[in-house]
Parts: C-alpha cells; structure tokens; sequence
C-alpha cells in the first residue's frame, strides 16, 4: 500500500495537523515512460503555504483531499523509460506519498556520489538555485558589496549568505534564535547576524551592523524587518523578494510603513522571482554549486524529521515556526 | 534689483506662503564663463516638496533662508561665455528668482521655432524626459501593453500616456478631477480614466477598466490608489516610481497594507528613477519628442500664474494640490 498525506481543510492562520489526512491507497503502475518511485525523502518548504489557500498563488492550488504537492528524494523502483534504471535516484514531484508514478522525461537525476542524496532537495535542489539565481541574477550581486538576508538561517537564506562571501561581499543576517545567529556566523562564515526576536530596534541594528547601507537585500519574510531595509538601502540597491513567510500564516493581513518614496530616492529596484524562471540554466549553476561544495565553500545543514510520512505535517508546521536550521526534510523510506 | 524667494520655514504637511519669504537683493553680474539670465517662466514641480524637509531627499536640502531651487526658461541679459549670446533663451537652474548667474557649460539652450519656450520647462524638459526615460527605459514598455497612469492630468503623467499610446498600448489615467480625465481622454487619447476622488473602490475600477491586468503602472502619486496596482500586475509586470505626491504633505506618515508577496506571484518589479541619470540621453530623447509634438501625436497644456515672482509660493502650494491641468508655471517677465 502507499500511504499519503492529503489536504482535509484550507488553515486559517498557522496549518493544524488536523488540516491534514493520511489516506492509504494502492501503490500505481508505470505506464510507458513513466517511473514508480519509493520516497526517500520528502521536503517541505514555505512555498507550500501559499498553495493551501483558497486564492490563487502563482500556480494551481492544492484541491480538498487532494495529495500535497511537493517535490521528494526518490529511488526508481519500477521503470518504464529508458533513461531511468531501478535504482537511480532522482528528485520526482509527486508530493507527499510514500510512492508515486512521475513521467521520466524532465526528471532529475541525483549523482549519489556527489553529496548525500538529500542535498537534492536543499543546497543542490530547489533552495539552493533560488538563492544562487535569486542573488546573482535578480539581485546581480556584484563583488565587495554589502548584503542583508532575512530568514538566513533557512535553506534559501543560507546558501544566499555564502554565495555572497564567495563573491566578497560582507553579509548580515537575521534569524529567530541564538543558535541560528551563531551558525550562521560561526558555521557559514556570516560576517554578523542579529537574533529578531531578542532585538528590537532593527533599523538601529542595521545601521550599527551595515553602516554603509545595504546593496542587496535577500527578502525571505517580510514585515517589520524588511520595512526598516528601505530607508537602509544603498543608491542602486537591489532588493530581492523571494519569500514572506512572516506574512503567510497571518488570520489578517498586516499594514506597514509605505516606503516607496525610498525607491526614488534610492533610485533602488525590487523585484519578485520563481527559481522555475531559470530552469534552463538549473543545471549548469548545479555543476557551480557541487563545485563550491566540494571545496568547502558551500556548507549546509539539514533539519531531518524521522517519523515517517505521518510527520509531515508536523514536520512542515514546524519548519514555517522556524524550527528548523538550514533545510527541513521528512525522511520516509532508506534507500536500498 | 532682483527679486527672489527664499525658504522661510520648513513645513509641516502643506506648504504655506508664509513659509517663504520675497527678498530683494542686487542682481548678480556674470563672471568668465558665466551668463546673467533674466527669468521668463519658473517652473513649480512636485519635487521640490521634498527638497524643503529636514530629512536629505536624494539631493541635498535648501536651508532657511536660501533661494528655492528649481530650473527656469530665462533670457539671457549679458554673456561672458562665448557660446551664448544676449537675447538666447535657456533652461537654467537659477531658483525662483527673476535674475540670477549661471554657468555657460552645460547650460540647455532652448530653440523657439521648435515649440514655445515654456515648453522647455515641461513637455520639452524635465517633465517630459522624466516621462520618456521612465516608461521606456524604467518600465520597458513593449508595444501593445496595458498601461496604467497615476496623475495622469499632470506635466509628467500627461507625457507618459500619450508615448503609451504612440507605442500602441492600452492606457489608463487617474486623476482628481472630472474636468480632468475628461481632458486626458478626450484630448489627449488615453482609452480610459477615472476620478480618484469619485471613485471608492480603486481595485474594482482597474478591473473594470484593465480587465486583463496591467503591465507597466507609472507611479507619480503612490498611497490608496498604488496599493491597488499590485493585485492588479500581470506577470512580469513593472512598477516605476517617479512621484509619490499623496505622501509628501503627510504630517504624520501613512501605513498601508503589505504588497510584497505579490511581486513573487507576478514576478513582477518595482523600481524608482531620477531623469538626471539619463542625462546623456536627454538631447537624443528631445529631438524624438519634438518630433512627436510636430507630428502631433504629442499635446500639452499649461497652467500659467501670471502673478510674477511674488505667486510662485501659491502657484506651488496649487500644484501640490491638483490644481494644475498639465504644467504648472509662473510667468515672470516678457522676453525680448
């Protein structure tokens, strides 16, 4: 049997456990050029959030007992495509299930001998490219510039702060526990980070921490944070949204400070992007980043919750609360 | 003698005339390189607004008792700059006052057989150019895209539709009064405008009038009707932030509701301009723009206080308010 994790109810607020079902359903067949993969690992990131509402995101939501959407570490257990061998591993979007049929042509591949498979969600998958395009092409990161990342603990967030020390720039972060703030400076090499919910004074932190005001602002939540950036920005500064995840799990939406008139002033541009723009080129800023890793210029962390497809939803309602350092995962099945 | 107004005190919210003073003071003689100018018409702009705050706006401040800035269409009344000579007509950056010393170098000449020499201090200058570089270059309009226009019945806005419209797009225009869109729709082309303070509900009268969303949204005003662009944005759609004229006589700052998660849903940008870094470009622009004026593709309209250098305080204050239709000038003297 393959068990799967369903949507039972659109949250209000923060998702309950309870907005969820776990539903048991015959493991499928691979037609012609298609795979049957068992999950490996299942990963949950913040996006997922916004595909739970009953508005529309940036793409279709995620139906009423439907399967949750996601994309999971997986290895072919039955192959109809001949690219595919029992055995490989790939990463599959089939959601949050323990086995999924996926069509093999625009699979990809994980070199197990590269880095642990699980890399292929995080620092190599979907979290690392956002932060690489997100920083290098919507932010165009040039070298020695100054860089604010919010969330940077996370497994966008931190990959954003390294790839701006690879290009010599001095990075701040924020992050919402001690931990977070000294991994992020002891482990990755942030050049200082604050902890947002011990400081209250964010504009006066960023002055004392980015006295020169800020080039590149990487935006992975929103809010009171990213409403002082602003009036901190440099002439020309760049801020680069890629999440809001202070802004996801509100019952009512929020207000704030206009700051438009900065953007004038600063002559600064903002700007919103999807990693799925870039998919073109995923694969040669992979090949960039298994370099860096292998070098040890690149680290990462994963948060690995153990309990199996039942605990992804806790895993997921944990990982939106900020539980997580560096890149959340569900581990579901071990590879053969 | 030659009168001037200087800045009195700093207001707070609008302007009153008893921020500013007249003085009268000797004029000025030109030294080498220099040209004495005699002022025709002094240009009264939004953003001057801001120049008169304590806080740095993006150039510095005028202090207590300084001459306002600004440009000017002035006559030259003696030269000692071999490339002008007594009678020529010149964009100058004297300030509001009727005589006053420039430097010959990099001083715009104005050629009156194009269009009449007011037209150097709008359609033909700064207002002009900052509505070409900021649609075209900011907001990288492409050919038979949705365009929408805040202030549109403006010196820059006015502009901006009308280049939509040669460019082949749908535009909309909002202004304040009816006598206004009738005005930038019955003359001067845009498909369609709304009176913004007829009109309750901002989002639906987009969606009535862009039903298909809006591509490029050129920002001269910002505050409740700006909010409502954003849920409006196509995908890659562009934001240009050239005014904000709601906020700058705030007393106390406004907040409104947070818009950033829709720049990742839409992919979309926002970015803030200043025409001056387009400077190299600005002759180029001009020549395609009288062009455009000859052919008849181009309109303008004036609002001419005739009052001299004395009304400039009120004429400004007007224009702050909306009291404009298309350029608000001063007429200083006759030319010669």
């Amino acid at each position: 049997m393959n068990r799967q994790i369903t949507l039972a109810s659109r949250p209000a607020g923060y998702p309950k456990e309870s907005d969820f079902n776990l539903v048991e359903v015959p493991v499928p067949a691979p037609e012609d050029g298609e795979v049957l993969v068992k999950t490996i690992y299942l990963s949950v990131d913040p996006y997922m959030r916004g595909r739970i509402n009953a508005s529309k995101s940036y793409a279709a939501n995620v139906e009423i007992d439907e399967v949750m959407i996601g994309s999971v570490i997986a290895q072919i257990v039955a192959s109809k495509h001949p690219n595919f061998q029992v055995g490989d591993v790939v990463n599959a979007g089939i959601g949050w299930q323990e086995y999924g049929v996926a069509a093999g042509d625009g699979l990809r591949k994980i070199d197990p001998t590269i880095a642990p498979i699980s890399t292929g969600a995080g620092i190599l998958g979907m979290p690392g490219l956002t932060a690489y395009f997100g920083l290098l092409e919507i932010g165009k990161l040039q070298e020695r510039e100054t860089v604010f990342v919010s969330g940077a603990a996370g497994a966008v967030g931190s990959v954003v702060g390294q790839i701006a020390k690879i290009k010599g720039c001095r990075v701040v972060g924020s992050a919402g526990t001690d931990e977070k703030v000294a991994y992020i400076v002891d482990e990755l090499g942030f050049d200082d980070a604050f902890n947002y919910k011990e400081v209250t004074d964010y504009h006066e932190e960023l002055q004392k921490l980015l006295p020169d005001g800020i080039d590149v602002y990487f935006d992975n939540v929103g809010g009171a944070i990213t409403d002082v950036v602003f009036p901190n920005l440099r002439i020309k500064g760049r801020v680069v949204i890629c999440g809001q995840i202070s802004q996801y799990n509100l019952e009512k939406p929020e207000t704030g400070p206009r700051f438009l008139w900065n953007m004038i002033t600063k002559r600064a541009r903002i700007e919103g992007f999807l990693v799925s723009e870039f998919a073109d080129r995923h694969a040669g800023a992979l090949v960039e980043m298994s370099e860096w890793l292998r070098q040890g210029k690149l680290k990462y962390h994963e948060t690995i919750e153990e309990g199996g497809i039942e605990s992804a939803p806790a895993a997921f309602i944990s990982m939106l609360k900020g539980g997580n350092i560096g890149k959340q995962l569900v581990k579901i099945a071990d590879i053969d």
